[in-house]
């Protein structure tokens, strides 16, 4: 199946010091802000804005997180993140996320994460709503 | 006025990569959690434990922050952080931290925090309870 | 004295989840991310890019933070943090920062930091450069 | 093949509100600052200290992190950190981690992570020491 444009993103960031460690290079951690930074501007994009979320009581969780650490970003690099939603069934949804060098465009993280879409007043996931992935809007 | 021992803390942090920047020492936003860390259980040791601030609804908020950086810490270093009340009235108290090098006592950062009671529900500070700074508990 | 335009910056940020706390608003620490952001751009506006850090070996490290929390900006807001230097002599300068609600441009913080430039192989502090603010650049 | 005593860690941390969001729970990515707490005092006590460190110019990487979340932690809840290492080979090995509420032993985060031992003057990862991992000390 075809994935929509509104399925993918592009943000880009570059590394302020807040962002590295002693080691000289961006700490494991950070990387993982910058990919949430790009999966809830591509929520908001695939219909589920902060507001829909307040709303309706859904809101996407993170369930598993996979990332390999290929190559690291240096002090005041700028970066680009590249995400695009690659797999969906019942109750989960798959992102994956490319970190690049923005400069040379080397790829340096590789995540793939996990989500489900969870009412919060339940602790339980839903299930995808019919037209997923063109739309993450729950019609409540 | 005397300060009750309940008013004082001391805690124990040892620096981890995560608080260090590529400056090769603690980047300056660390230590403030450092200082929560404190804050926290020294809430908690005066009377306002996370189930009373569920409780009542009404849970001490940071209005000024002041820190003075006088020397680095670095990676692995062990650091103490000892914390008391200073000063009260009204709707608001003072907090005053020292965060130090374990080793050798030396002060690495001096912070002043001024709080006060906000009461969630309202978004409104409340009056200091009768028997602060004895007691942060509210009775209600 | 008049303070030049390339010693005054504008920045934006939208409030992501990890800026957040279990209170529903932005957590106190967070906002001095964004100002840390704020003051780099800035440097690196007057000058002190992370290449010339890295060449001199100079870099500009916080001496002191005041911060005052007046209201609380909430997840997925847009934020504008508008910074400025106001005052240098000797060895140490400050800048003044304002966190505002970028909708309706209402104060949510304010902040002021005072500055050292560093020379990482001493550790000490040199004295601002002859044209400073009109630059930060250090001539070596 | 047995893993050693030392090759285990037990560490236990408490929830601040830096480490939840406005979901109300522990934020996703701070479970791996409780991780990297555990990790690095299981280098430590398996000969990798920071001085070690410091003199070899070798130093443990992340190079891949895997992360399932089960439940969420709450705010002041205590948390426990079980890690230890499952497998080694060449250049890599292979850390375990769960984190478990400390009240019920409820496991709430399971996360693998696979490290190199990076050499930071080249960049390049060394292979294991002979005796890893009764110990991870380098003999240089």
């Amino acid at each position: 199946m075809e994935i929509p444009d509104s399925c993918r993103i592009s943000t880009a960031v570059r590394v302020m010091y807040f962002d590295t460690d002693a080691g000289g290079v961006v700490h494991n951690i950070a990387y993982l802000r910058f990919i949430e930074t790009a999966r809830t501007l591509l929520a908001i994009q695939m219909g589920m804005s902060f507001e829909e979320i307040a709303r309706t009581g859904i809101h996407p969780v993170v369930t598993r997180t996979e990332a390999d650490y290929k190559r690291p970003a240096k002090l005041g690099e700028e970066l680009r993140i590249e995400g695009r939603v690659t797999e969906w069934s019942g109750i989960r949804f798959w992102v994956e996320f490319d970190v690049l060098r923005a400069a040379d465009s080397v790829l340096l993280v590789a995540c793939r994460q996990a989500l489900a879409l969870v009412d919060v007043s339940t602790g339980k996931p839903v299930r995808l709503p019919a037209g997923f992935p063109a739309s993450l809007s729950l019609g409540r």
